[in-house]
């Protein structure tokens, strides 16, 4: 008989659901008041701070704050009688439970467009504020559109939320390390040398970098401001020559690390950077940062002050997207790590499941458990633990009130990753929990067959992702089926689990090249039965077919698929055999790892179809 | 024995080298005479005429009177020194041998593009003339990017060819019919109701077409005005209300066709269109015209005059290209007329090949012929046939110098297609002379495989021929090989064989719909070896699966392919069935309308595999 040990905490992620939507009143007639005094008859809301990236701070968390809200995405507009709250189709349930819907209209911009609502819902003449810092100039631009129709401006403000914010978190302080060669592969001198072609190429004088990844990335730092991504958040300007000053909180960094940044950067504190911007601007500067991201202000503070603007994408985007030889190894070491843990993970969860009892949280503490055993200094993002029904709600976050327990003969899905100094994961893995039905069987073996056709796929060089994207769809396709999810996103290195700017979907239209690694995710979601997903990640490498000029992928996890799942009868000859070399090239790497009853259960889940 | 009967002329295509590089030297004297009158220091010669279209007729082919060119896309600039003539890949090798290269440089664009050589070559302050009513404004800005740089200038002339061309063939007088509803389907004046529609949505005034695939679908009307698509030369105009003008030659209607039109359009003569645009722009109408096709001219009239510009596709193509239930079944009619004509020839040629001494245009006359019997009017492009290595030619057009006798052994590749009264045709197959070598048979296989992937293909509402496209190139792309060239193109219902918006290659991001007709030709070319490709028709429709959100192909030719030249080892079981299922469709659909030997022959080539 096997014990049954307690399930361990888990540290990385939370299971609270923290709003209380009867905060949202007070706070909503603190914010009015507020906003009344500077003028105004309204004022937007993002969920993004000043770096528009996944993850933020507590203390930029101001649509929380204000609405209760707490998903990583949206847009409150606040008027004086009026107020909504704009989520995507993600959250068209969380959000109403989250926030008071006595106060604010909760709107699906996939049926109506926040500057549709409020051009609806706010009267003409009406001036609506917005924190220049907290939008790009697209965002206000794409809200302007149907607003000057009927005489609605915006005007860029100052932020009244953190006027009325009490009890507001202090700014993260995380420490930042600097990595070393045996890291990074390549120095920040050399990576600043190429920027510095580019630049010259565009005929740039300066770039200036909001996000904090392309900070990490060019100076080879890391560090802990967010959740689950070793950001350091902070902003850089790079002149085509002199040392790029880094605008970070100085005290960020010990002694040592700061004397490795030495000669690399110049630190400044981060309110020093609008002064930098006003300066490059009154000498009339040609200054390049990424419209896609970049803070409205910047482009006010840069155009207005007499600069030339290059309006491209941030230029460390691709280089950094692109991983060397240093770098692959590590995500590579990271794998290991990875499958060492999802081993022991799926070998305990085979043992454990039968038992019954089971919950969404007891799995993902459990696979944390194994992780942090494995060195993971973090999960890469919270862990989607979807149960039968749970399973087909795409971006499924358990918390303590959705917690469901296991029934057996339910599929499982589990989609997660970690943060591991050498490198981050992300991996997707649909378990069986009892016996399973002919049609769970068919649209696995069509999930599985899209992701053996993207692990199997060479192509040209200059092909998008765009392109492949079909070769992961087009077995659910012949039956009527798809996903509404993108096939794969940009994986970092040790930095954000998604990046930019490669990716498979039809909207990724820039070429794959040799270092990008990727997720390759095609899944299927039975609305309120269960949700089957498969994911790998895949490094792109030049092909040993054509001569050089074709690519393909390299697949990097190393964690049994479930062949129980699977219809052999829809499988061709080809795709078994990817499948059995797979399971074995993960028998003879990940099988001296583990030991005992999993090493056992490695064998068995390995064996050849 | 069989008989030998005479391989027949060919009425419909051509096999003469027509230029004559003798005539480059005196014509271009007279044209630099023309130009240093005019006050210009050069003068650009584009092969289109005023409607941008495939075809140019006799009397508009102004780039081939003066460098001899005649193929189907070039431009050349002619200064009073230096002169060149620019032109694609496809015709670096014709080129040279039309024109006097001692005084035309021929420049390959594929290296440099026109603007970048003029800049070069042309000195600065340099006043280079156009013909506005030959070159879209797109173009025009194009070639003017790298010509502000030095200080040369493009200035819209009146055309210089025009003055000095003698014996200049008179425009075409092609009788203009006007179709019944059996042709079309669909009345004008029902198409002109929805084209209205759409002006409203985006506020135009009026439409200006100058699209003759545009007019002749809009106002059900086909003429013989240039070879190979039954093209109506001429302009519209439809404004938001009254009867739209149609400038035509009034007098190539017969009266019975234009009591026909009464009502519908009121005509008016060509020399009335630039009238009509200026008293558009003088009462500051808001004018809709297609930037990617419209001239130059248009452009400067409208914007100039006072009209508000809307830029933007041409409101009919969308519509064109979804042919409607009339349309679709004439277009199967001609399918079957052509099935018919192919089925004959395939039959013929595997009898007369053996026998030796068969050439290319043997082969052109011979089809074209078996086309005749069948009631084309004419061919609908020149047919491409290439034998051994003139096949790896992807452009091949046969001349009297570049005719080849077949060699036993040699693959053959026959690219053709015609107008019938019913619809539009266009087909390709690649032929066996005698044994197959295993390269050829594994090229033949993985092209077949990507033929058959598109013809299976089902995908969500939505979808675009940018998405579908990797499906017929992935099982080359795993041998490490490729085509240059699109997967599919639009072809008319009786109308061009090329046509928009929707085709399947990276460029088409067009969603595609129902009714669309698309060719699908994957292909493969081995220079100075073969070529191979695999030509079918398809129809989007509704698919049966998928509860009408999903679609799929019909496909419409209906001419067996050679299963001598496959490798059936490389066949999965579906591609097989899917093989066996087409042919067995022929065998039941044609069989009955071939005779005798014919019929033995598409038993035989329909057989099982």
């Amino acid at each position: 008989m096997h014990q049954t040990p307690p399930i361990p905490d888990a540290v990385f992620q939370t299971f609270d659901v923290r709003s209380d939507p009867s905060q949202v009143a007070p706070r909503l007639a603190a914010l009015r008041a507020r906003v009344a005094e500077q003028g105004l008859d309204g004022f937007l809301i993002p969920r993004a701070d000043v770096h528009q990236g996944e993850y933020v701070p507590d203390c930029d968390a101001r649509l929380e704050y204000i609405t209760g809200f707490s998903g990583s995405a949206g847009l409150a507009a606040i008027g004086t009688k009026t107020a909504a709250l704009f989520v995507d189709s993600r959250y068209t349930i969380q959000a109403p439970q989250q926030t008071d819907t006595t106060l604010l209209t909760v709107v699906d911009t996939t049926d109506t467009k926040p500057g549709e609502w409020i051009a609806d819902h706010f009267s003409t003449g009406a001036k609506l504020g917005f924190d220049p810092w907290l939008h790009t100039h697209g965002q206000i631009a794409e809200l302007e559109k149907p607003l000057a129709a009927v005489g609605i401006t915006l005007v860029p403000s100052k932020n009244p939320v953190d006027a009325i914010w009490q009890d507001r978190p202090h700014p993260p302080q995380g420490p930042i390390e600097v990595l070393g060669h045996n890291r990074t592969g390549r120095s920040s001198a050399d990576k600043l040398t190429r920027l510095r072609e580019t630049m010259q190429t565009e005929g740039a004088d300066a770039v200036v970098f909001t996000l904090p990844e392309s900070l990490c990335w060019l100076f080879n730092i890391r560090g802990r401001d967010v959740p689950h991504s070793p950001f350091v958040l902070g902003f850089a300007i790079v002149a085509k020559s002199g040392i790029p000053t880094l605008f970070v909180d100085p005290s960020k960094l010990i002694e040592e690390h700061r004397t490795a940044l030495a000669g690399i950067a110049e630190l400044a504190d981060k309110a020093g950077f609008e002064v930098a911007l006003a300066a490059l601007a009154a000498q009339g500067k040609t200054v390049w940062f990424d419209p896609a991201t970049a803070p409205h202000q910047v482009r006010t503070l840069l155009s207005e002050g007499g600069a030339k603007l290059i309006e491209k994408r941030d230029p460390v985007l691709l280089p950094k997207a692109k991983k060397n030889a240093v770098e692959l190894s590590g995500m590579r070491e990271a794998q290991r790590n990875d499958a060492v843990a999802l081993g022991r993970f799926l070998a305990w969860f085979e043992r454990r499941a039968p038992q019954g009892g089971l919950t969404e949280i007891d799995i993902v503490r459990k696979l944390e458990a194994f992780r942090r055993d494995q060195g993971a200094l973090d999960i890469s993002f919270d862990t989607i633990s979807g149960s039968g029904p749970n399973g087909a709600i795409v971006h499924y976050r358990v918390s303590d009130t959705s917690n469901r327990t296991l029934v057996p003969g339910e599929l499982m899905l589990v989609d997660s990753g970690a943060q591991y100094a050498s490198g981050t994961t992300d991996i997707t893995r649909t378990l069986s929990t009892g016996p399973v039905t002919a049609a769970q069987q068919d649209h696995f073996t069509r999930v599985l067959k899209g992701m053996i056709a993207i692990s199997r796929a060479r192509f040209p060089v200059g092909t998008t992702g765009a392109q492949i994207d079909i070769l992961a769809r087009q077995f659910l396709w012949q039956a009527g089926l798809t996903y509404n999810h993108g096939t794969g996103h940009g994986v970092g290195a040790y930095l954000s689990v998604h990046e930019g700017p490669a990716g498979i979907a039809p909207r990724y239209t820039v070429p794959l090249e040799e270092g990008m690694v990727l997720s390759n995710e095609p899944g299927f979601y039975l609305e309120g039965q269960y949700g089957i997903r498969i994911e790998n990640l895949v490094a792109v490498k030049t092909s040993e077919i054509g001569e050089g000029k074709y690519l393909d992928f390299e697949t990097l996890t190393l964690t049994p698929i479930d062949t129980r799942l699977i219809d052999l009868s829809l499988l061709e000859q080809a795709e078994r055999d990817w499948l059995n070399t797979y399971h074995a090239r993960i028998r003879e790497e990940i099988g001296p790892l583990l030991e005992g009853e999993d090493k056992a259960w490695l064998e068995r889940a390995t064996a050849a179809i």
